[in-house]
Formats: structure tokens, sequence, C-alpha cells
């Protein structure tokens, strides 16, 4: 069964297996339904299987068997850590895309004769971490909080006289009535997930990509240092801004099992196969560097507001922001509050 | 009321109010046990309070009564990044101490009448994710999963034939019989949580250790460079490195609620009132960015072992190891893999 990524859909004899953790209807299956439809225009060109967890995708992928998703970052909750390691360990594996997921719930019932008593208070049902991203909606309604072990569970079990709360996606998928839409507290949560393949098939997928985009890429690269102590990380570093790359994600990991190493992540704004990145990467493993990369994807458009006083968290010490300079008398006193020395 | 900490504890005329998230018996209360037990020793010394979320725990802090107690960085789940955001945007809160607790679960169930049929398969009750990290022992005593809103909550209501998973805190709290110990899959996994107060309680509690401890410490520093664009991180951390300050943790973050924009969390092996850290953080200041110290406690014992060969991820490229020249062909069919260029 040929399952390799490939751009012309006449040489493909069956479908591409997409893994992604399930149950159907999770905020993952909704990500690899979205990747399925741009990147694999017209139909019949993907199975989507749902795993039962992060690990039986990456070991599907790594066998062959196609796709897989995985949640990589969230703008509220930061990274996917688990899954951050499980791509910096994984022997045979590498991003070629990246889709991002509002994180919107929907309250949905089942049409039928509820054996509810009418008077009793009405139960819903969701993740707990669902319930709590609800808590307005849960409270207005007047509803009791039952906890699940996923929002697609909880909608797919729901019973007649029950709320369920979950990705619009569950509604169809389970045949369930609308009751609200959108009745999260925060608006605007975001999840960003990767499409991964075997490194070899991720490679011919961007490669086919090179020309068809306007060839601006980002890409997710892992580095761990040879030597340890005061400045390693500036020194990595500076080779970046040296070669005058762009960065927009950075951190620091202990290498697994490893208390007291140091692996860093860092997305940037290039693909390796551009010059400057291609130099960068040849002197950080010329200086000793342990280097992967994980991920390469199109460029995501992004804001890039300049920063201005009025975005500061409260407090702190600036003298570069003159609103802060006006606003902020930093005595002695003041800056020593803040700084704590 | 006087809720200041104080070393001197005939000064106190009533316990120090200590804030964590409830309910009772989940992790967080575990380390404001054991803050207590470190940092006010004696009896009668605190009163814990539960709170329903971490913004209840702030608000508690910011309006200046007493301490509370936060999840920080988990070694398997990274930052706990809306708490480390909150801290970011407090507008008058520093924490003073970490602890570190083992997430360890223990297996409960309550002694008496049984109802239920002794034939059915018996229930297991946990937050998700604590059922997700006790699947093996679930697996083999052949337990029913059945999701609570948190571990403290499940060994609360568990009933007479139904298992519940949680803090060995728990068993104590709730009158529970223990089943089992230590039966979570993973081995290890531990979670920081900061000890926070008011900004100048805080930096009192610490002034009174300068003498004490042997005046080793760790602090947590948030910063914005002013300026966007390549080598803005580089550039600030080429100030730390020229100080000869060694870095254990670093993470950006966009500034809250502003999409492309950066802030900067680090974690440094010194405290800001000694002279090379106060020199580094005068030039960052000067140079235009924001700065804010969220916490310095008293340094831990960590680890530092050199980075070796076999604690490599499998994969990558490196020319400093020798194992890894040895093991790993560099041909450049395999260099062009690993980094996908």
């Amino acid at each position: 069964m040929t399952t390799t990524p490939q751009s012309d859909s006449a040489s493909r004899s069956s479908p591409v297996h997409v893994h992604y953790l399930g149950p159907e209807g999770s905020f993952t299956h909704q990500a690899a339904n979205d990747a399925v439809r741009a990147l694999l225009p017209g139909e019949g060109g993907a199975l989507l299987i749902a795993e039962r967890s992060a690990s039986a995708i990456m070991s599907a992928v790594e066998s062959g068997d196609g796709w897989g998703v995985i949640a990589w970052e969230s703008n509220v909750e930061g990274y996917v850590v688990p899954n951050l390691d499980a791509m910096i360990d994984a022997r045979n594996i590498a991003a070629f895309a990246r889709v991002g997921v509002p994180i919107a719930f929907d309250a949905f019932t089942r049409d039928g004769d509820s054996q509810q008593d009418p008077s009793a208070q009405r139960e819903v049902s969701a993740h707990p971490h669902g319930l709590a991203q609800c808590s307005g909606y849960i409270e207005r309604e007047g509803l009791r909080p039952v906890p699940a072990a996923s929002n697609a569970a909880a909608c797919r079990d729901v019973e007649p006289g029950q709320v369920a709360l979950g990705p619009r996606i569950c509604g169809s998928l389970y045949g369930l009535r609308t009751l609200d839409t959108e009745v999260q507290d925060y608006q605007g949560a975001r999840t960003e997930f990767l499409v991964m393949a075997q490194r070899t098939q991720a490679a011919e997928f961007l490669h086919g990509q090179e020309g068809q985009s306007d060839g601006e890429f980002e890409s997710i690269v892992a580095f761990i240092p040879l030597s340890t102590g005061p400045g390693v990380l500036a020194d990595a570093l500076d080779v970046l801004r040296d070669a005058g790359l762009n960065m927009t994600s950075f951190i620091s990991r202990p290498i697994k099992g490893n208390d007291g190493t140091y692996s860093f992540i860092a997305t940037i704004d290039a693909a390796p196969w551009q010059q400057r990145f291609r130099e960068a990467l040849k002197t950080m493993i010329a200086k000793g560097d342990w280097v992967k990369t994980l991920a390469v994807y199109p460029r995501r458009e992004r804001p890039n507001p300049p920063v201005t006083a009025w975005m500061l968290p409260d407090g702190g010490v600036s003298s570069g922001f003159t609103a802060a300079e006006d606003d902020r008398a930093m005595t002695n006193e003041y800056v020593s509050k803040e700084l704590l020395w």
C-alpha cells in the first residue's frame, strides 16, 4: 500500500493514512480534517485513523504508515511538552505542515425522550479542562458539571436531557442538536498542530512545495551544545543572529531523563536549505552542537507589531518607553521593589 | 491581622494564610504543606486555605492576605504557562521560595459495605490526567476508569467498593484505606511550586535569609526587548553571558494578548542584589529592555552532568562527540535527512 505523500494523486493507489488523537471529534480530529483539506485537495485522498495515545501516533508514522497529527503549541497553555519531547526523540519523523485550530466549544444535546425529572438540574459534561473553559456558560445556564474522559467522549455519550460541550465537529459526527455556539469563556484560544511523516517523505513533500509557494518557510530546530556553563546559549544564538535569522519562539528543555542537561528548541523564519540558515547550522555543528531539524513548513502569516508601552505588563522597570517613564516614577524604592535587589 | 512573613514568630499575632489550589488533597495542597514545614517551623504558624482557581490565589496574595502557592514547572509537562503569565502580569507579587513535589499516586478505597454486585467490574476514579498516568495499574487490576473533576475530588467522593487515585495526602485527609502505593506508570515525575507574597513581604523574607543560607540564590526574571527582529534575544543573552551568569531555564512567550510580540523568562543562578547580576540588569534596562524579577529563592541542589553521546536523542547531526562520529555514519545523505536541507 502506497501511503507516501505525493503531489501527483494519480500515482496514489490508496488513501494516505492520517493518525490523530481520538476519540473521533477531538480538536486533533478537527486539525487532521483541516490538514487533509489543505494538503490533499480532491476526494478520497485520506483515511483518518483515531489513535488512543500520542505514542501510538508516533509509532504508526515511524513505521511508515502515512501521516500523523499532534498538538504542538497553544497560545494559552504554551508548548505541549510531551509531544515536543517525542519529536526530539523520534528516530525517523519530521513535520512538514502546521495547522491552527481555534479552541471553541459548542453546546450539544441529543433529541429524544428525556427520562429526567424536569425539575432536576441539568447535567453538563466535558473534559475537566473543557468544563473550566466554559465556566461562565455553565453558571449562567445553571448546569451541574460532570467530568468526562474527553470532550469528544462527552459528546458521543450525551443522553437526552444532558448537555455536552465539545468541538463543532462533534455535532455532525454524533448527530447532535446544537444548543449554543462558542460558549467558551475566553475568545481567541488557539492550538497549533504539526503534520508529520517519515523524514524522507516529509522532505519529498517539502521539496515539491519549494517552487509552488513563495519560498517562505519556517523551521523548528532542536540543538544541544556540547559544553555547559555560562554563555552556552548566548554563543549558540550569536550564530543565528550573525546569520541574520529571525527567531519566533524559543525554549529550553532538559534532555529526556537527564536533569541538569539542556536541549534548546528554536522556531526560525527560514528553511534549512536556504543559504544563510544552512551556513549557520554548519557553524553550530562545527563547534560541536548536536542538531536535528524537527519541522519545516510554509511560513505562517503572523502579526509583527512594534512593542509599545501599553502592551507592557503592570510593574517592571524600563527606561526605553517614554510613556513608561512618565507613568512610573522610577524611584530607587520602586526599582528595588520590581527587581528585588 | 498580621500576615507578614516574619522570622520572629513571637511577633506574629495570627497564623500566615497560605492560599493553594483546592480541593483539599491536591498536589498543590501537598506543596503548601511542605512549604509551611520548611518556611514556618513550629506549630500554629499557618492557616491553609483552598481556593477554586489560580486567579483567586493571585487576588488573595495581591490584597496582602498572606502567601500563595502555585504550580510552576513539571519535568514532564514543562511550564504551567497560565501561572507563568499570571506572575508576569501580577501587579505586586513575587515568589520567595520554591518547593518540589513528586507526582506519585496511591490507590485508595473507603471501608464499608459495598452495595456493588461483587461480580461487577470495579470502578477507578481520578482526573483524566491521573487516570492516564496510572494506565498500567488500571489495566493490571482490570478496573473501569471513571473521570473526576480532580484527583482530590475523586478521593473525597470515593465510595466503598470503588478505587480512587490521588496524592498520598488524601489518605489521611479523607480517612481512606490505602490499597497500593506509587501506582503511577512513570516514576520520577515531579512538579515544582512557587511560594509567593506581596513584593515587599517577599523581599523582607529574602533579606532575612541572606545571612542564614550560604548566599546561593536562583532568580526568575522576565524581560521584554524594546526592539524586535533578528538578534534581539542574542543581544540580551550576550549581556548575561558577559556577566558570567549561568542560566538554567529559558523560554519565550508572546506578551499576553499580543501575538507576534515576545517576552522572555530566564532562570538564573544568582540573586539580583549580587553585583554581577545587578550590573547586567542595569545594562539591559539602559539599552531599553523592560525587566521584572518574578522570583528569588535559595538555590536548589541540581545535578550538573556533562553532556555525553549516550544522552543524545536518536538521529541528529553532531561532530563534537566521538562516539556519535563512530556510531553514525555522517554521509551527506544522512546529514541531509536529519537537517532537511
